[in-house]
């Protein structure tokens, strides 16, 4: 079945010890659509300016991504610059960030993209994500992402929209910083308490950590040898993981294990590139291909 | 077939936020050994002192650890004390060390131990683990630990010992120090290189790392959700992972994979308790029982 993605659609400026990339595609919600149409019908909602440039647009719609609610507004686009230092990949230092045409964004999306039955509101300001809940009728699940920054500035209104979810996928560092807790069993069991039924905490090369009340598991991070930017990973991964769910339709544990391992191969092929430029030329093959090769590295024999 | 363990055999003070213990048994020798005596006949090497506690030899002695060359020296035991913080049950903080009888010491090993097929020389000063690996003849499997204090002080000799070693357990921060390199996986080629055909990188409550020029695999950490000291986790996984591997045998795969299962089973527990307090009332069927759980926990379906 369809998916909804929401997020935001951005141009980002990367730079890591060895190379430095301008106007690259990026933004949660153009990340985590990229990943998702791999698996399913995926309708995108977002903004951009007048600047975004026409390859991008292009790219999207080659993945089938619907983009009828992508308004191009005039001003610029969001527009993210970051570094990173390649002893740390976890940690994106920002050094820009110009909120463009986002600034005053009211997202509205069609009638027909009202009854979708899987949506998913990557990370965005919790007033834009509620924006959209609010537009949707009796969705079958709804997943949420966020980040550092609404925890700590917009706590309130995010605390408000986890009652409202169904799946939240946190990294580690914003479990622990949204709950208290150290350990990331305790914390995801706090983070079901505010809320949403299914956690998934990603860990990035430790993998990742799922939770609900009827049980819980574990994978590993794919071994990526050359890591050459990370950013956009956990978009992926989170577009791979709602992606796979609304393809499938099921959430028994054999099914959410599988979502979570389709998750981490399509997060383990996004930081092999520059923005999603890995991502951009993935294919159904490639992704089973090395889903193969997963689980000969996790499997207990 | 039999194992032989040398390491420290110590008395540890600990403090934890909650609690604070004295003179419990501690030491990597005797951490390891009570972990391999699960699945195999340990003979243990190393020296204490007139002060150790005739309870901590019954308590050895009751998991069939054979005490022949546990040296009874006069002085005092070697003596840890150490502190952690809850939030990072990774790192201890080292209040005081005093070797006691560990200065002077001259390992010897009797005849029959010097032909034991499984040898695990536990963290301990290269020139001891020397001693003691010079006396053994022809053995099978050579498994070798360290620590950040010998990496820095003492390469050169550790480096001479890697050569001549079969697997290498480290822990993730111990294997980045040694090689330079931040990729837990580039890090573990680079120490493939450096000797040891197996090599096994231990991440905490992140889980393990498996590598071997045939293969590699990954699992996540047991769940536990009430540490309540880490003291010898590491030791215990080692001592886990030798005494399989000398019960069985085998250097497979399937064999290598389980044999990590059963160290983490072993390693979850240790943190349980204080000091040795869970391991020491640890039976086969306990670890069989949550292996199980373990199995379905971090296997895909």
């Amino acid at each position: 079945m369809s998916l909804l993605v929401m997020g935001t659609v951005a141009l980002d400026d990367i730079e890591t010890s060895k190379q430095a990339r301008k106007n690259l595609l990026g933004g949660s919600g153009a990340h985590c659509a990229m990943s998702a149409s791999l698996f399913t019908q995926v309708h995108l909602v977002g903004i951009v300016g007048e600047d975004f440039p026409k390859r991008h647009i292009a790219l999207l719609r080659s993945k089938g991504v619907d983009l009828s609610s992508v308004e191009i507004s005039q001003g610029r686009t969001f527009h993210w610059s970051g570094a990173y230092d390649a002893k740390d990949w976890n940690t994106a230092v920002t050094k820009q960030t110009e909120l463009g045409v986002l600034e005053g964004y009211a997202p509205r999306i069609t009638e027909a993209q009202k009854r979708l039955p899987y949506v998913f509101l990557a990370n965005n300001t919790p007033d834009l994500q509620k924006a959209v809940l609010d537009q949707v009728r009796s969705p079958k699940l709804v997943g949420l992402d966020s980040m550092n920054l609404w925890i700590t500035h917009m706590r309130k209104p995010l605390l408000g929209l986890l009652k409202r979810v169904d799946l939240f996928v946190a990294n580690d560092r914003e479990a622990q910083m949204l709950t208290g807790e150290q350990n990331l069993f305790s914390a995801a069991r706090a983070l079901r308490k505010m809320g949403p039924r299914l956690i998934v905490v990603k860990k990035g090369e430790h993998g990742v950590i799922f939770f609900c009340d009827e049980f819980c598991f574990s994978f590993p991070a794919f071994p990526v040898m050359r890591v050459l930017d990370p950013t956009g990973a956990g978009d992926t991964f989170a577009g791979g993981l709602m992606g796979y769910l609304a393809k499938t339709g099921r959430l028994t544990r054999a099914n959410l294990k599988r979502a979570c391992l389709y998750a981490t191969v399509c997060a383990s092929f996004n930081v092999e590139g520059f923005g999603p430029s890995r991502t951009a030329i993935l294919s159904v093959k490639d992704v089973e291909a090395r889903l193969k090769e997963f689980l000969v590295f996790i499997q207990p024999e």
